[in-house]
């Protein structure tokens, strides 16, 4: 068994392995930036060390130093969290030859996911759906509105090159779709040098759900059911539940089946997470991608199934065969987890760091808090600005909520702006308790402004 | 449905109280001591209310100053919680005077089972097991004797009149029997003017084992399994778990069965718990009293059931149906609990009221914490010492136990004395790990002594 953890990250995920890791009798050792000598995790390690200043670059980010500690302290294992090194094959690579296990999917898995096209055309090979759309680049105007008329339109043209928003366009007629792939060709070629764009069907009413996944390096791969992350601020996640208000028995089984059938296909190994696009009106689901690392939103998933995520991560690291098949993860009750973000929410959601006055988390019979921060804790602007997850764990989705609401209500946090007033309201809004809305929710409904 | 509800009582069992009446979209209303004006419960609650001075004589038991409240705040409903007024016929039959639901069984209950030889002798003839023993008091020696030689020594000869450890006496041979008779009586007829005195087979090596049971207006009962509470330091409770280490399937279905025919014996209504003497060698169990109220330790029993007990006590009292049957109750996992006072167990456990300067619970998965402390809080101290009550839950024993371990490590509680480090000590004591101890545990081993 691993002796020794070495964990390469910072905030709640840190204190998160390193609760974990305690539990199963490893030694932790934490490391850190500059400026972050006074943070929770490297109190609770059993060890911590320096790595370098405060930017990610030159600490979290940095191979050589974190090597380095885990040489010097003889660390086994290396646990990277999420964000950071997580998703780095690289990184990976180098734990595999200094002889430090890294606990995550082979570098190969890593690669394969996280290249778009590579991971789009492997689950299509896999038999998982993808987003109908050409088999790659478009030979042309007519190329492209034969797709469009196979796959009906609203369709969205991307430039293959194209990423971080640039390089795509929604065409809802043949006169824009024509109009579109010039534009977006002529776009693409002078921003990325590579005119090349493909075409997929343009879906604007979907939920974004997704299967947690964890397979052994024995061959085994099971699913643990959806989280549903539909409430988004710009790409940001806000709120996390499992199970979706939009998946039936029958539906989670489907999606879970191809989220296992995804996981095979590039012999992964480990905790993972297939995202889809969920089509509310066609009642269809689409790979989006895949997270090979632990998320954030994790918690929901461990409520309901009674499974600790970062514990099956650790012993599939030491090589162990699941202790338990499909048939044996049950479903019960209902989990929410709000992201407690130190941003002002009536400021367009602007980082609030600063020092933490006053704090008291919530408690009681249904609450769990995964935080890393405390009373007299300064938030640094240097990282992300979630500083702790309430999640919440009723019968019924209205009891989480109710819950939840309750929770909030508790939650103290002065001396800086926190994501909890919207929470709050999110939690009375009649669209959210209802639980029939899209990834649009927040463009459509004025949260934060008085009615 | 009761719409508004008022908690007669402070610390973390009116915050408990106050969490769930919020969730069930009551308004709440607090009541205060001069001493507590500060405290958590009045922060939370609707509306909070002072009731009288620091002693509790003059606030927390104040009838009349109580009852003005509710009639002011036009409160519906009153919770007890534990202590003070929770086991009161009389406040009981005021209440229903008063038009106020009192949350909890009726006064006659109350009675019945708050006069331990009424309680013994009901129990006697709704056929649950009692201590074997002389029916009433003894004639004389001889009638001792003969009842000895039936029960088999040791026996325990107790004044009928006696209480708090005065005119009790244990007897190992007939010798004992008869001298013991006589001074006992002697001691019994100066201390009480009453020379009555009875016999009890005296258990020696025992577990105390309590069953909770919920019944309703309608004569549904059923019971929601044990709760081990063996770990005592003179009577007061330290550690509670459930499932108890030394009950089976078939032991819990039998003790459930003798709880549930307790509880209608007396035709009780809402939650209580019979408390059984267990037998170590016998495996036997016999009655030995019934609290008429919630208990400190119910979490543990929420955790392995999922059943809210607060809830169910607000529903009971709104004379609602019990929404599930015996078979509907299953239990999973393994919870335990550890009491947080504010006590140094390095000096006998004497109290340790005062500022609290720093405090962060702690948190993560199986993790919960039942409190009403915050970093800043004066520990007032005219009251309980018990300011926290951590409860961890887990797969097996073993899980809880290491989830306990770690949550102590974690809990930051600076100012004043607790006892986390006696809790610390005992969740590595290997006769505690295996679980094979009675309730002189403490007497036994000197858990704060350096070894």
């Amino acid at each position: 068994m691993i002796k020794k953890l070495l964990i390469a990250n910072r905030g709640e995920i840190a204190v998160r392995i390193i609760r974990t890791a305690k539990e199963m009798g490893m030694e932790t050792v934490a490391i850190y930036s500059e400026a972050d000598s006074e943070a929770l995790h490297v109190q609770i390690a059993d060890e911590a060390y320096c790595i370098g200043p405060k930017l990610s670059s030159e600490s979290y980010l940095n191979f050589t130093n974190i090597m380095s500690v885990a040489t010097l302290t003889q660390a086994d294992a290396i646990h990277p969290g999420y964000g950071f090194l997580s998703e780095n094959a690289d990184f990976a690579e180098i734990c595999e030859a200094c002889n430090v296990t890294f606990v995550g999917p082979s570098a190969y898995a890593i690669q394969k996911m996280g290249t778009k096209d590579v991971a789009r055309e492997t689950m299509k090979e896999a038999g998982v759906p993808v987003v109908p759309g050409s088999n790659g680049i478009i030979a042309d105007e007519e190329d492209g509105l034969k797709v469009a008329k196979q796959i009906g339109f609203p369709v969205i043209i991307k430039a293959t090159a194209g990423g971080g928003g640039k390089g795509i366009r929604v065409a809802r007629n043949e006169e824009e779709l024509v109009k579109g792939i010039q534009v977006t060709q002529n776009e693409a070629e002078k921003a990325f040098g590579n005119p090349g764009v493909y075409i997929e069907k343009y879906i604007e009413d979907f939920r974004h759900v997704e299967i947690q996944v964890l397979a052994d390096n024995h061959g085994n791969a099971i699913h643990l059911g959806e989280r549903d992350c539909t409430v988004q601020r710009r790409l940001q996640k806000l709120i996390e539940e499992t199970p979706s208000p939009a998946i039936n028995d029958a539906m989670r089984e489907k999606m879970g089946e191809a989220a296992v059938k995804a996981a095979k296909a590039v012999n992964y190994s480990g905790a993972g997470t297939i995202e889809f696009i969920f089509d509310n009106k066609e009642n269809k689901f689409y790979f989006m991608e895949m997270n090979t690392r632990i998320q954030v939103e994790h918690p929901v998933t461990e409520m309901v199934t009674g499974v600790d995520l970062i514990r099956e991560q650790l012993l599939i690291a030491n090589n162990e065969k699941l202790s338990f098949e499909q048939e044996d993860i049950t479903f019960n009750g209902w989990a929410m987890e709000c992201r407690i973000n130190a941003e002002n929410p009536e400021k367009d959601f602007m980082p609030s760091p600063g020092e933490i006055k006053m704090y008291l988390p919530p408690g009681g019979l249904g609450v769990r808090v995964d935080s890393a921060v405390y009373p007299g804790y300064k938030i640094p602007p240097y990282y992300d600005s979630m500083i702790a997850k309430l999640i919440t764990y009723g019968k019924t989705r209205e009891e989480a909520i109710k819950k939840m609401e309750r929770a909030l209500d508790e939650y103290i946090i002065e001396g800086i702006h926190t994501t909890v007033p919207f929470h709050r309201r999110m939690m009375v809004h009649p669209v959210f308790k209802n639980g029939d809305f899209n990834t649009r929710f927040l463009e459509k409904y004025s949260i934060m402004e008085e009615e």
